[in-house]
Order: structure tokens, then C-alpha cells, then sequence
């Protein structure tokens, strides 16, 4: 519809308006973002134990709290980064948003089995694959960006457009080998997930201090 | 009061302004979509079970997840559909709005019971009884708006006021078999539940393919 | 602030602007109209009791849910109307707004313990103290508005004011006479509190059918 | 970026639009102030007790609740008075603003803690950090922006801006002094807490009633 070159009636422009699309993925991010804590239950102290022991005893549940926020908060910056660009939707785009929001609602269910198991490659292959759950519908939305210009306010140059397909692809690397080593180095692979957060800002920080590629990551981040 | 000829007042215009419904009802959708994954909880493995082994058992509660979310994202594909040729709310619009997220907002409920006991004819029931009562909300807001067109944008043609309206009802088909079958073939009333995320798509695809019909169903869809 | 004469400057402007205070009053009533359904709990069937057993005694719960959910409705309706009138909001009004989302909060709560142990006058009690804490926030919201015109666009025609405060005020009745009676007709007062959406209806009926009071009945609710 | 002279290009403004960090931030505290009833549970009542003395037992949790959601109130009045004040928002604002969720999206689990064991310093400690985590990020907050007055819509006069400062930073010194007593005074670290909402009233009333500083702390609060 939005690829059209004839002007679009007022319903079909009322219908491509982006903004209740926005106002859900808002309600459900800020919601995944907050159930993240209900994982964190008050300790129930009947066995003998003190209140700090239990609390130092949550702190697997507790770091995986922290790292899924900042994760959950990345995912969310990615969307309004993108729609900044968006000017129209279709009943495409309303989907592959709802399909992007599916495995993203996940995080918190994955994100609590792996604090209450964190030793476990099955706690950790779970987390890692809704991650990439969510980092491929990322993937396929930049593509179906990229071959729906007339859905984009402007299309960007050359380079922003590379440097966004390659930021919203480049976790699945860190992804795959996090859960390859699950199995025999279970430390290792939380490492991996929790250094996300810092390699992405790394990453960011690194492109936009290069002359060349500043402007760009600019766009495109 | 909209459907009078005389101009509305700046008072009676910013209360049938339909902004805050929008924003209740999609408050009301993020939750319902992202409650649901609350049904999904962190294994027990007192048992002695495995992870795998336990996270592979909730496979019936998973499958209920995705259908659920589905089918609360058709519900709300529809209700933003709808809406885009609202121009006025009225008293009436907005308890009928109400009355729709009531049922919608038992879909979570009814889908954890559903994913406990899938086999049971009971939770099939009561399943299908919570999605029928749904779908008849949507019949009676539409009906409701064909009879105050004074509340639209514009009324729409004739022939997408009936791809609207078969597009409201059709469910209650599929719902009304399922429920039938369900106290002799779990399996089958099952898949029927599952199937109309699929059914609704094959439906609009096949519409928006045929010349006669494609317009008039990217209108109502 | 807002009752002074000198035209405001554009940063009193911003933040007299009850943008943000609507879009946190709609999320925090899409979240209490949705939590109410979490008190529906997956039944548990070990003790050998079949699913529909189990679900038909859970009617108490499910009334109170359907009730909770009209009178969240009914609530909100209120909060919508009035603040259709509002033009600014001040300190105070932020902050009275706030103090009326507290009680209402609790309505889940006081369902739920209604829900579980529906014949008990403590839990009636309990459900009316929570109404009449929100409907007493009411009354000084639309006091502080009645004194504060300055803060509306306009301050409505006498009549339609004080059909508005009786409407705010008048549920205040009901609530004391179900809890007067709580002690020695349980279920006496649990028809009070649930006859409360129809009584409301029948009243704004009643209202608007009169030609003397239709149209001040239409400004005011 | 927005500090820089150039006017923006029409990307770039729709990048710096506040919007949709304000959708989110509302929505988080919508969930925050309604998540903290979820710690009011129904009384269980297998052990023959009865439901008032349930209820009455609950009274330490019910503090917290009322207590909390005061706290989280000021927390979200003060976000909205800082950000009628912000016109863009660059990277880093994103970032500090999810910052400051993250310890926010804290206080409901502290809070319970603290509701379940109101008289373990422990319990005490954690509601103290938590409450400190969050003024810092406040107190971060309201340094960038000193430095970055280009995101602003004017940089408001001296007074007001350290009005605003030091009403930032204050709730520090009563939470330090609260965790400092919590060892060996239980109820007055207790009561620390719970003054502070009184203790902002007071002092924002007290300098809006001094001429010399009425103006500067309408401004700032």
C-alpha cells in the first residue's frame, strides 16, 4: 500500500498511522521491563536462615535481572530508533511488530529460569535462543524496511543503513557462542550473555568516534 | 448525540474525543499479551527431574502462550482496524468498549487453564466460551457503529461493511465447532483453536487477492 | 497558579498540561482492570475434585472479578469525564489525582479477599472501606474543580455541576448501608455493592430522560 | 547533538522527540504503583485464625504499600517536573532515564521485603539502597542536564535550577540517616522512611511560602 505512488485517501492514512502500534510496544515493553522483578520473591526465612543469607543466596537471580533490563532496555531503544524512521505502517509491518513483541515477552520467563539455574546449559540454551528469537525478528523488520522504502520517512544513505543491519544482526554472534559453550563452560556462556549490554555500547562508542563513520552511526543508532 | 446534525460544542467535542479509550484499551492489550506469559513458571525440581525434561512437559502451556498471543494480537489488529474509522465516541461506544476488554482480559486465565488441562473438555469449554464471548462483543460494536454512522470518519462502501462484518463474526464458526467436539476429540477442538490465527490469514490473503474484493477488504481489515 | 489572571508562560504551560497525568492514570486503570483476573487461579485438581467442579466453585471469585471489573469501569468512566473539563492541572490536583489512584489500586485486593471469603462480614468490610476511600476522592476532586475554575475550560452551567457532584457523591450511600449491613446479611450486602453498576446506569437513564436534567445530565456524566 | 548550533534536520528532530521515553516512563510507573499491591496477598486461613486478625497482621505490609506508593508518586511527579523542562533527548538521556527505571522497578520487591520483615536491619538496609540508587540516578540526571542545556527549553534562572538541585539530592540524607539507625533502632529507621513524604510537603511548602524564593521553587518543584 505505502509503496504506491498515487496519494493515500484520509482512511488509508489514518490506517497507516504508526502511533497506537507505538503506544502497544511502549505498554509491553514497559511491562516485560517491570515483570523482570517479580522474579525476585521475598525470601521466606522458616528454614533458619537470616534475611542477608537469602539475599546473598539471590544474587544469581539478581544479576540476571540487571543484565535482562539492560538487554530488554536495549531491544526497546533499537525499536524507537527505527520507527523514528517509520512513517507508515501496513498490515505487514503491525504483524511483524506483534511477532517481534512475541519472543521479547519471553525474556522474563527465560531470564527467571536462568537465575534460579544458572549452572544449567538448558537454562542457558532457553535464554540464548529467545534472544535470538527476538534479535531475528529485528533482523527481518530491517529487512523489510530496507525493501519498503515508501513505508520511511527518508531511507538514509548507504552506509547508516548498512551500519543498522549490521547492529541489529551482530548480537546473534554473541548469541551462538554463548550457547555453544553452555554445555562444557557454563560461566563462560553467562559471561557472554551479560557482556552484551557493554559490548553493544563498545561497539557504539567505537563507530561514532571514527570521522568516517560517525555521521552514519548517528542515523543508523 | 453524534449521530445529531447540529455542530457539537468545544465541550462535547473533547468527550467524544476516542483518545483515552485508545490509550486505556491498549494498556489493557499490552498487559493481557504480556500476562500470559506469567502462566509460564520456573520448573520445581524437587522431583528430581531434569530441566529439559521439565521445560519439555510444559510443552501443552508454551502452546497455549503462542496461540493465546496470536489470537490476543488478532483481537487487537481488529479493535485498532475499527477504530481508525472512529471519529466520535459516545457514552454507549465507550461501555461497549469496556465490555469487549472484559471478556479479552479472562483470555490469559482461560489459556493457563487450558495449557494445565489440555485434554479436559472442561478447559476446551471454557476456552472456547471466553473467545466466542469476545467475538460477540466485536459483532456488537460493529453492528453498533453500522447503525451510528454519525460516529465515522466515513461509513465505507457497502460491500466492506460486510468484509467487515464477516471478518467480526466468522470466528464463532470455528469456536462454536470446537466447543462441539471438544468432550469427544480434545485433540481436534484443540487444533481448531489453533488453527484460526492461520485460517484468519488465508481468509484476508485470499480476499485481497481477488480484484473484486481487494479493496473492500483492505478497507475492513 | 492556574486561577491567576497574567496569561501563563510557556514553561507554566508544559507543565500545566495534564498530558502525562492522563497517560499515567489510563496505564495505572489498565493495569487494575487486568490484575483483577490474575485472582482467577488455575485450579488445583490433586485432591481428586474434577475441573468443573473446581471452576463452579470458584463463582464467588469470578462475581466479584465481573463486579470489580464494572466498577474499575465505572471509575474510570468518572475520571474520563471530568478531566475532559480539564484544561490545566496544578500541584495539588497532580497530587489529589495521585491520592485517588492509591484506593483504587486496591480494589484488586479487596476483590480477591471478597472472592475467596465472599459470606464474611471482615471481608466486606473491607471491599466497602476501599469503595468509599475512592468515592470520598472523588468528592474532593470535584470540590478542589468546583473552587478552581480557573483550572477547566469552562466551568459548566450550575445544574450540570450539581448533578455532577451528586453522581460523584452517591455511591457513598450505597457502600455505607452494604457495610451497615455486612454483620447479619452477608449476602444482602454483596447485592448492594454488585447492584451498584445498575443502580448507576439506571440513574444517568433516568436523568437524561428527563427533558429538564438531559442535557446538564449529558455535560455532567 | 542538540548542543550542537546547527538547527536539526527533520531526522534528527524526530530522534530528539521526548515522546516515547515519556510513554515508557509512565508506563513503568503505572506498573511500579500497581505492582505493589500484588504484595498484599489473601490471607490464608487453614490455621483456624480469622480473617480481621489476618488482616490486622498484615498491617507492617500495608505500611509499606502506603508508604511506597507516596515515594513512588514523588519519584514520578518529580520525573514530570524535570521533563516539561526537556525539549530533546539525545542517547545518553535514553540511557540515564532507563537507568533510573531500573532501581525504580526495584522499590516494589524492597518494599515487600521490608512489609514481610519490617523490623530486620537487613530488610531496612536493602529498602534504604534501593531508594538511594534511585536518588543518585535523579541527582545524574539533573547534573547532565545543567550541562546540556540544548536539550532544554530554557535553562531557568540560577535559584531555581539549584532549588531543583538540592530537592534532587535531599531524600539522600534522610536515607543514609535511615540506614545508619537501622541496626539498633528498627522503628525509628522505620519512621525516617515513612517522614520523608511529609518532609518534601513541608519543604516545598515552606519555600513557596518565602517571597524570595516562591518564584524559583514553582519553577524547580
Amino acid at each position: 500500500m505505502a509503496d504506491a505512488d498515487p496519494p493515500l485517501s484520509a482512511q488509508e492514512l489514518r490506517k497507516a498511522d504508526p502511533d497506537r502500534v507505538l503506544t502497544l510496544t511502549d505498554g509491553v515493553f514497559a511491562i516485560i521491563i517491570t515483570i523482570l522483578v517479580l522474579e525476585l520473591e521475598v525470601p521466606d526465612l522458616s528454614s533458619g536462615q537470616s534475611l542477608r543469607a537469602s539475599l546473598e543466596e539471590m544474587r544469581p537471580t539478581f544479576m540476571a535481572f540487571v543484565v535482562s533490563f539492560l538487554l530488554v532496555g536495549m531491544y526497546w531503544v533499537w525499536h524507537r530508533d527505527v520507527f523514528t524512521r517509520v512513517r507508515y505502517v501496513n498490515r505487514d509491518l503491525v504483524w511483524l511488530n506483534l511477532l517481534f513483541l512475541l519472543p521479547a515477552s519471553m525474556i522474563p520467563f527465560a531470564a527467571s529460569v536462568l537465575g534460579e539455574y544458572s549452572t544449567s546449559a538448558t537454562a542457558l540454551h532457553l535464554y540464548g535462543a529467545v534472544l535470538i528469537a527476538v534479535t531475528l525478528m529485528r533482523v527481518v523488520i530491517d529487512w523489510y524496511l530496507r525493501h519498503h522504502p515508501g513505508l520511511l520517512w527518508d531511507s538514509g544513505s548507504r552506509q547508516s543503513r548498512r551500519i543498522g543491519s549490521v547492529l541489529a544482526a551482530a548480537p546473534l554472534v554473541v548469541y551462538v557462542l554463548a550457547m555453544a559453550v553452555a554445555g562444557w563452560q557454563p560461566a563462560l556462556s553467562m559471561i557472554l550473555y551479560f557482556s552484551l549490554p557493554l559490548l553493544y555500547f563498545a561497539f557504539v562508542t567505537f563507530l561514532s568516534a571514527d570521522p568516517r563513520t560517525r555521521q552514519a552511526t548517528q542515523e543508523a543508532s
